[in-house]
């Protein structure tokens, strides 16, 4: 049974609990318990934490090594200017998808680039909750993969 | 039934029929067949394009006016460059995803930016021809949103 | 009788068709017909085409040797990156007007400079349709100069 | 009657008086006559004024709250730098155009961007004179489309 | 009864305790007690917090929705690039006030410029101790001026 | 008894004379006047002056030698490139506090950095007239600080 | 016998049919004459094709796939910024040598770089006619080679 | 006797734990095993730390005051962007080396500048783990200078 | 006899009458009146003027016109930005020298360029005094060199 | 009979004696040697020198005035920077070549511009050996046509 | 036995002659000595040599090939721009260590980066003569270990 | 009796014997003769020397220590470039006066700064062959005052 890890970064935590006109009522524990139906569904299983912590992000990647079989991940602020936890995604070496809930090329410039996304799988912004969605589908597909093979790919790997 | 018009920019034609111990077996062609087949699960049709030409693009765009309910496109080389394109997106107002098969963040500086994406709802790297999959499915989510609420919600909108 | 070309870029054919409250309902089609009837007030014929293609650009802007004494062109979303147009401008050498509808100094930064209009006379931006007639009045009032003269004057000299 | 005041930034006093075989023997002085002459015939009036200070140009553009429908401005030397000039600009609200003898864009890379632009409607350059002339013209289609309208509409604002 | 929590960056526990020759004598505990005099002056209650850790910062002013009216903030070394801290100010949505001991445009080019600041009233910087006195009154001033009007004015917002 | 002058830089003589709806209706002579009250409450005078021209922002500073013990300058426009005023700050050598009306970092990017700021004791932007009326107590403290030491600081010096 | 395709980019068809004293009055159709004969002197065949749409070039590089053995490319003001391009050269593989007639490190900064050379083998550029027929000679030697070795080498690599 | 202390910065505490193959099997805890046998040799006491959160490093260099002489640190990814990190060892002042296990030059550009050695005595970087042992003997070598000498240097001091 | 006109920008008036244990206590009179001497001692007059005014400065410089042979300029903090004395010095076609007191290759970094200095002869800097003197020297030889060949030689022409 | 100079720069000594199963076992001299004899087969007469030092380049360019009728040049590491070459190659004014063994595009970003190659006819690069071959084709056919003419045609001119 | 090369750049000659009372008295010379006896106590033979010229720092690198195992190059002002020396150091393919006297990430900001290191094993800064200490260290213990594993490890290769 | 040593820089060799109708016939010898009878005028004694390598640069502005009492230096195109001339004339701490033949300001950008110019005493640049006149007017006023200081000061110290 395949494990996925879903980490969220800073601010994440407030999510629906704010502007509900402007933002919708989803908060974040509906989309991690939507998110964990959906990996059942898929005859995965799925865990999730979030912190406001850089550092902390970091420990919770490290800490999924022999316990997760993928990640999805939003770094939110840390997206942008965060070289430990784009070192800790390489390190660790399991395939993971970085999401976010707005598009980020339509924001702030500096924003339109991402440092952690480079050792990713791939990036899915723009969707609102969807983009975890979405997110899970794509890693569980890579791991779906890998397994068919036979042999891990590694995150990052250009297709 | 909802319309969806699939968009596909310079050198994807190429898809598959070249190196197939790099880059896959899977054509264009059957990327496309394998998109019907999803939206038509989904009670959607879908149609699509492939052109090299900067500006067919930009027709095709303006020609779905009418025509379909949402796009999902790949701009290929033209994404981080093509004001016109970019354009166009805005100005038929259709819900719009970008897609790219690599991860754009993985790859040379002047690819890490998307001109086009700001136009759009938003943007899914990364994952081969899923990408083209999880974009079909952002992009009907989008148009049965806005169908259940009874209006229309402009593409590039922040959620 | 001065012989005057309209060349119109990516997505002006979308004019006076869309949003009607925001962008007026002036089509492009009424801006042609317009700018006629003013060619034709001063004595010159004046003739137009659209095309969303760059190089379509390049090669109506080459056709008009020898079948136009001015140009008036708006190269929309080629105008910052264009380096095609600006080589057939200077190529051809006839005395050429850029134009813009929208004021490019108050949008985007990207917009805020223009590749092609160094090889023009000069450049009228941020009056809608106006910046046309204006184009016109400026293109002919060069070509007239330039027979009073009873040489020709290059595109691009400073004054 | 609609008012214009047109403003003249540094070193355009020297028009005219200076290697006549350059740039021709137009004076500052018979372009303003001429201005006064097309208002005229267009059923405006116009004044006119140069200083060689950029605060005297916000005094005049300030001084022009209630005395005029509509401005004119070259800024000269002053148009790549200049916040004062551009906030006077946005502040006074008056319909304006800027213009410039020459293209600005085939000139030093310095001279291709406009600080003070984005305040106004539109930019006109590169015409010599007759920048001024159809800088005139806009304007004064401006003022009276707001007449028309019965309700003013505010400088910078995008068509 | 206005309550305002004050919150202290990287590196200001050590205020005070170093080199007394050069940054003087007084500790950041005397600070916060002569905030506390000052606001008990004003009818003002007042909490501070001081932490190193980015994600602190963050979590403290999550922390301040429904238990602070205004928020006096010192980034230290997080001024400059924490888009998370940012993102806190901004999705709280309470008036903040950023302080700085030192003149952040008299220190090294990296330290001209504020991240965070875009999202406060506004910024105070270059009086030591003093800078948070008088950021003290100017989120009093603000959280004063909300309730005589009875509605609330979001932090961020252009006067 | 210490004596401050006040100066104002380009378009602040605007101030609450147009659109109240949107800028308030205070005028800059209400805020000079309501310096002037504060300035004696505290038992200083206090002197203020506008001007549109930078040079004469630099003529004031200058003249300030010996008639004031402290200044507070709002240069407007020329904040963000005038080397001029910087000098003049740093030659004339008197305590110095910078203010802004709005936040500059929340604004245009040409205006988050200040050229001026470097020569001051400090800088506070954003509240409105406030920014002033804290800009007052900012230099009196340091006036008076200076005179119990007996001897002076020099503007500028890091604390 | 090898096979070699020459390409010429925009604008390249007005080669010698405008201002012959500055230009010459080679023109295009006579250097294919002459790479004809001078490819049939090796013993090789060639075609050659001008267009001045990116995409049209996009379009003839990858129909070169199988009948062509080697490319000579003039992309003209494509050069500096088609990724399309880049791309299809990549994709295609045949060994490719960029010309250009003119020296590009002697003109506009902007033509000092080429993002399509990165993909040929290597660039020849400011000899005129003549950098086609040194391209013809560089393809050929690589073409040769690379039979003589009995395995291909890739375009674009390092030797 | 000269105390030491080691601070390690995110993801060293994966050292040696994964692909041995290429990273080689010495762990962190095997560095700080063989640091201690090596300081003791010199008579000499260290102590190490490791902590993922940027925060934490700024507690641990503070913490050092009086109980350390001397610090070696590898800041890992927040090297590049870590205006805390630089300003801690600035506060605290204890001679600081700062050592990488790879050589930054040789990677991607963004790592290639060091914002918290500017405030260390130097830098040693590129030996793997021996860069720990030369720095240990570097930072030795100054607190045995200082104590020879009598009086402290400080740290980031130019010699 | 040669006429020569020497104009001081913004703040050399304060030269020699602030803080003389560091600048020295020469003034700007003195400097004034050793020209003259120096100049007669040539057989040239001299006379001089300051501004602290920008405008003033192209003032002056179009003044110059008829009334002087050549120009020396210290254009002080406008030196880095001034277009329009920039313009001013090409407009009036006088030989001018830039000057300046200090050696702005080694002040702050927005020093080290000259706008101006490009339409001068040349610039002289960093030998206080008498940057002036040999200014007035290079001048001079010019202005001779020039009689001597019975024709102008313009200024910013390079030799 | 026509005399070329071939001069290499920096590391081309190396050439040929190092790792032949990557660059091949040509060496420096048998490349000599065959650039000897294509010049005799053409008629013309060939010399060639090597070093390491910038500027004994400058000495050998220099050298050519008188001796020489077109120099083929590879600066090596000096292309980049050395403003030392382009003058020297611009002085003496012979037709120059510049020839690169690998394509400088497909390298290392600093490797894309040459600063030398602005002041030769043309550049050659990413051919191996043959670079040099083509580089006297290209010096030798200029060569001649410039006897043809009889008049010489200078270096770096347009063509 | 071991074999190491000492490279000393520019202006090392002057050291511990000038300015003892800041730099000390220890002479190349005694560094150079001090180098002989360290590499003999570990069983390796040094030789050392300086040079103010760039390109004899390539040639004794070159002349290294064959006759040391290792070198120790400080390249003085040559470290920031000499793409000659980082080629020499990559052809060579000796493992090298980059030693620097004072602390690059202290100084001038050109300072900060390396264009050599890249091509090193790494990079040693701020120690003073200790810096080369430590280097000899470096390089003997990486050429030990080659040794040891009986295969060369490339200079520059990661770890 | 003052000693100047005056050094020129590569290319400077050819000055009067290239292009006299252009140039001048002004030979270098004759400038070096010009300089001496000035210098003997003056009391003083000249000595010159000229190289095209930038190491020799620095071997000759070494070996002025002690033998020269200031230096007049052109460093042609190592000005903009080279650390180790910066370097050296820090170093060597004789006054050091920079001059130029043309205005770097008027040409390439790449020629707008100087990187050596920052530890000379100032520059004079512009005035052919008498900049070099002019600067040793003005090293010998340093050395003089110096002398009749009776303590030198050092260059590159702002006045």
């Amino acid at each position: 049974m395949a494990r996925v890890l879903v980490l969220h970064g800073p601010n994440l935590n407030l999510l629906g609990t704010r502007d509900p006109a402007v933002y919708g009522t989803t908060t974040l524990a509906e989309i991690d318990r939507e998110l964990v139906v959906r990996a059942k569904a898929r005859g995965a299983s799925l865990r999730s934490a979030q912190t406001n912590i850089e550092g902390e992000l970091v420990d919770l990647i490290q800490g999924a090594r022999g316990r997760a079989d993928g990640l999805v991940i939003n770094p939110g602020g840390y997206t942008h200017t965060s070289v430990a936890i784009r070192d800790a995604i390489e390190a660790v070496g399991l395939p993971t998808v970085e999401v976010h809930l707005s598009n980020i090329h339509a924001r702030e410039e500096f924003r339109h680039t991402s440092l952690t996304a480079a050792k990713c799988i791939g990036q899915i912004c723009g969707f609102g909750a969807q983009s975890y969605y979405l997110g899970l589908d794509a890693v569980l597909a890579r791991v779906e993969a890998t397994r068919a093979d036979g042999y891990p790919r590694k995150t990052g790997q250009r297709r």
